[in-house]
C-alpha cells in the first residue's frame, strides 16, 4: 500500500521538527524519493511556543500545516508526508513500522522526533506539574494560569493558593515563563478583578543548581536572575524538589554559603509549570532494541561523526535526539552540541548532505556545529544575549536591546512570511498596550469514540 | 462569602453572550450591584466560529476575555464576573445555585443561557456527527475535517469515504460550513497531496425540507443552492435524515415531486457535521423546575411582553432561550422573533430597561424587535442578504456584494478593534492566496486528575 515504484533510493524521515524538516528540504533538491512521517500535521516553532502556553500568541501564528510549507516539493513529486506515528523498526527488512500496522520501507533513515519532559522517575508528578513541548501542553497550561486567577477571585478564602504560581527549573523554557506570568499578573490582568488584586500574585522559580540558565556564562546567569527580581519573580536556587501534590511544592533549599545544610522549604500552590527536566523522544528506546543503539544517561542516541549509527551507516539521528558531537574543522577536541533549534537545523542537513555522499560514493563528513550564540528572553523588555561574531568574537549582552535582538530572530526564523507579520502585529499589540490577545480557556471535552481506531489521539 | 454587603439592588446575569453582555452594558451605567456568571472566560462570536472550525481563523480571533471586555465596568466597583455554572435556583429565597454549591442572591435576575444542538432524541448520534456551538466544538471539527484528507492519502483504498463530507442541516450554519469546506478541498489543499486529488472531494448538504435557508424568502433559497453547486457542493433537500453511524448517513429522500414516496439513501463518509437542530439551554429546565416556567416544544421559555416570567416580575429571560414575541409600536399582532445576534441584543437591552423601570416605580414597556434584515454567507464570494433600508422598504441581493456587505457587517460588529483588525488581515490574506491559516490539528490529551474539584471541565 505504502510501497513505492519508483527506482529512486528512498529516505524516511522520522519527525518536521527543525532537524527533519532542513533534510527534507536540502534532500528534496535531490533525485530521491522521500517519506516525511510526523504525529501532527504541523511544523511547531518549539522556541515561542511559552507565548502560547501564556496567552501573548494564537496557536496558528506558530505553527504551519507541513504539507503547506513543502507544497512545492510535494508538486515535484517527490515528496510524501505521512501523518502517522512511528512505533517500532524492522532492521533486517529496512522498514518503519507505524501504530496502525503499516510498514514504510527505507533505504537511508533519518530519525528526528526530539525530545519529551522526564520528571526523573517521578510521572505521578505529570497531572499536577505539567511540561511544555506540545501545543497540546501549552493549551493545558494557558488554561490553568487563566482558571488559577478565577479560582482566586471565586474562593477569596483560597486566594494566598491560587495566586502562588511555582516554576520549576530554571532554564530557558522556565525564565520565559516566569517572567512572563509575573507580567500577566502585574500588567495585563490589573484591574479586571473585582475581590483580588491580581498584583499580589506570587511567582515563584525554583531551581536545583546555584544559578539560572546553567548553560550560560555567570555574568549572564546573575544578569537574569536580577531581570527576573525586577520583573516580580521570587528566585530560588541550589533547591531539590523532593515533592509535588496538588497542593503545593516540597524542596530542600541550600541557603548561602554552599556548603550549609539544605533546609526544608514548602510552597503551597495550585499552579506549578515542569521546565526541569528534558528526555529524548521514545525513538531512541526503539533504535536501541532494533539495531542496538547505545544510549546514554538522557536517553539520547550516540551517534557516529557523521551523525550516523555505528554499524548502520543507512541510519541517521539529528536533533535533540541525538547525543553528537561537533567536530572542529582544524585541530581540537570534539565538543559537545547544546539542544537548540539550530544545531537541530545543522545536524538535519549534515545528515541529509551525508546521505547523498554516500550515493555518490563519496565518504561521509563528520558535523562541525556553527555556533551563532545563545539568547534567552526573561519577559518585557528583559534578555540576556551572547553572540559570536566574525572577526570581533563572543559579545554579551542583556536587558532592553538584548529583548529587541531577540525579538528580531525569533520573527525572522518563524515560518512564513504571514506567521511574521502577525506575530510583531501581536506583539507591537501586546507591547503598547500590556494586552495578550490570546486569553481564551478552551476546556477540553471528553473524547467521542473515534470512527477508526487510527483516528484515536496518541500521545506520550 | 459571595454575599455583597452593599445596598444596592442585586442583579444576577447568567451568560455572556450577546444578549447578557449587552443586558450588562446597560445596567452599568445605573447604580446597580451586577453580578455576571459565565461557564468559560470569554465571549464568543459566534456568527463566525464556522471560520474556526474551518481553519479560517485562530480562536483568539473571535474570542475575548469577559473581564477585559467589561474591565472599565468592573473598575467602578459595581460588577461581578464569576466563572461557574449555574445549576439550580431558589426561588424563594431569590438564589442562583452554582455547582460548586455557592448561592448567588439577587433581586432581579436575567437568564441568557442561549441554545445548544439538539439531536432530536437521537443523543447516540453526537460522537460521530458533532455540532457548531462552543470553540470545543469547532476545534473538534478543525481536527476530523483535516484528519480526513490525511486519511485519505494514508489510505487510498478507503478515499472515498475519507473524502465523502456530510453537512446534515441547511440552515446558516450548514450552508456556511458545506461551501467553506467545498472551498477547502477545491482550492486550499490543492496540490499539497501525492496520492489524491483534494478537489474530488465531495461535500454533501442534507436538508429535510425542500429548500436551504427556509428562514429566508423563496428566491434567496434558490440562489444561495445555485451559489453553494457552484462551489461544489451537492445539496439534497426533502431528505430526512434516518441514522448515522461511524461509516455514513442513511435517509429517506423525496425526488421531483412532493407526494411521491421518500427513496432510501445512502452516503458513505466518515465526516459528519450535524447543523440541523437547535435546542434551549438547560436553563430553561431549571426556570420549569424551580418557578413553574413554560417551554415550548424546544424548550425555550415562554415570557410575558416585556420578556419577565408570569408571575415572575423579577425574572427575565433574553436571547435564544427565550420564546419571545416582538410587539408592534403601533396596532397590529405580536410577531415571533428570529434566533439571531441582533435579537439577542435587542431583548439583553429591553430586559435591563425594564429592571431599571421597575426600580424606579415605572411600568414595564413590551420588546420590540427591530429587524434590520438578514445575511447568510454561502463561501467565497458567495451571500445571500434581505436587508430592510428605512424608507424603502426591503431590499434582497446576493452574490460577490452580498459578501463583501456580509463581511463588513461581520467584522464592524466583532468585539474589540484589534479583533476587527487581524480578522481583516485574515481574510484579505485568503481571499488573495486562497490559503487557511489555522489548519493546526491539536489532539486533546486525556485530562489529568483535577488539582480541585471545581476545575473539573464541564460541558453539556
Amino acid at each position: 500500500m505504502i510501497a513505492s515504484s519508483s527506482t529512486r533510493p528512498r529516505v524516511v524521515i522520522v519527525g518536521c521538527g527543525f532537524g527533519g524538516l532542513e533534510a527534507t528540504r536540502r534532500l528534496a533538491r535531490a533525485d530521491v524519493e522521500i517519506t516525511l512521517i510526523d504525529r501532527t500535521n504541523h511544523h511547531l516553532f518549539q522556541p515561542l511556543l511559552y507565548q502560547v502556553a501564556t496567552a501573548g500568541l494564537a496557536a496558528p501564528a506558530i505553527s504551519a500545516p507541513i504539507r503547506h510549507i513543502l507544497r512545492e516539493q510535494i508538486r515535484k513529486g517527490r515528496l510524501t508526508v505521512l501523518k502517522g506515528e512511528v512505533t517500532g523498526l524492522d532492521a533486517t527488512t529496512r522498514e518503519v513500522l507505524l501504530s496502525d500496522g503499516a510498514r514504510i520501507p527505507y533505504d537511508h533513515l533519518i530519525v528526528a522526533t526530539g525530545a519529551t519532559h522526564s520528571y526523573f522517575g517521578r510521572d505521578d508528578w505529570a497531572p499536577v506539574a505539567p511540561g511544555l513541548k506540545t501545543l497540546a501542553d501549552a493549551f493545558e497550561l494557558r488554561n490553568r494560569v487563566l482558571n488559577a486567577f478565577e479560582q482566586a477571585e471565586r474562593y477569596p478564602e483560597d486566594r494566598h493558593d491560587w495566586l502562588t504560581f511555582a516554576v520549576i527549573g530554571g532554564g530557558p523554557t522556565g525564565v520565559e515563563m516566569a517572567g512572563t506570568m509575573a507580567e500577566i499578573a502585574h500588567h495585563t490582568l490589573h484591574d479586571e478583578y473585582r475581590r483580588i488584586d491580581s498584583r499580589q500574585a506570587r511567582v515563584v522559580l525554583i531551581e536545583g543548581s546555584d544559578r539560572v540558565l546553567g548553560a550560560y556564562p555567570a555574568d549572564l546567569s546573575a544578569k537574569a536572575q536580577r531581570q527576573l527580581e525586577r520583573l516580580g519573580v521570587e528566585v530560588h536556587t541550589g533547591c531539590r524538589v523532593t515533592e509535588i501534590d496538588p497542593q503545593g511544592v516540597t524542596a530542600q533549599c541550600r541557603s548561602g554559603a554552599p556548603d550549609s545544610p539544605p533546609q526544608p522549604y514548602r510552597l503551597n500552590t495550585r499552579t506549578v509549570v515542569w521546565a526541569a527536566g528534558v528526555a529524548a523522544s521514545p525513538l531512541g528506546k526503539v533504535l536501541q532494541a532494533a539495531v542496538g543503539a547505545t544510549l546514554d544517561r538522557a536517553g539520547r542516541v550516540v551517534v557516529e561523526p557523521d551523525l550516523s549509527l555505528a554499524g548502520h551507516p543507512e541510519i541517521y539521528v539529528v536533533g535533540d535526539l541525538a547525543a553528537a558531537k561537533s567536530y572542529p574543522k582544524g585541530e581540537g577536541e570534539p565538543t559537545p552540541v547544546p539542544g537548540v533549534s539550530p544545531s537541530a537545523k545543522q545536524m538535519g542537513r549534515r545528515a541529509a548532505a551525508n546521505i547523498l555522499r554516500r550515493l555518490r560514493g563519496e565518504p561521509t563528513l563528520p558535523f562541525h556545529y556553527i555556533d551563532y550564540g545563545s539568547l534567552a528572553t526573561i519577559g518585557r523588555k528583559a534578555a540576556v544575549a551572547q553572540v559570536e561574531l566574525p572577526l570581533i568574537g563572543e559579545v554579551r549582552f542583556s536587558g532592553f536591546f538584548a529583548w529587541l535582538f531577540w525579538l528580531f530572530v525569533h520573527v525572522y526564523f518563524l515560518i512564513g512570511f504571514r506567521n511574521r507579520l502577525m506575530v510583531m502585529t501581536d506583539w507591537a499589540w501586546a507591547y503598547f498596550t500590556f494586552q495578550r490577545n490570546a486569553r481564551v480557556v478552551v476546556e477540553t471535552r471528553p473524547k467521542p469514540p473515534a470512527a477508526e481506531p487510527g483516528l484515536e489521539p496518541r500521545h506520550d
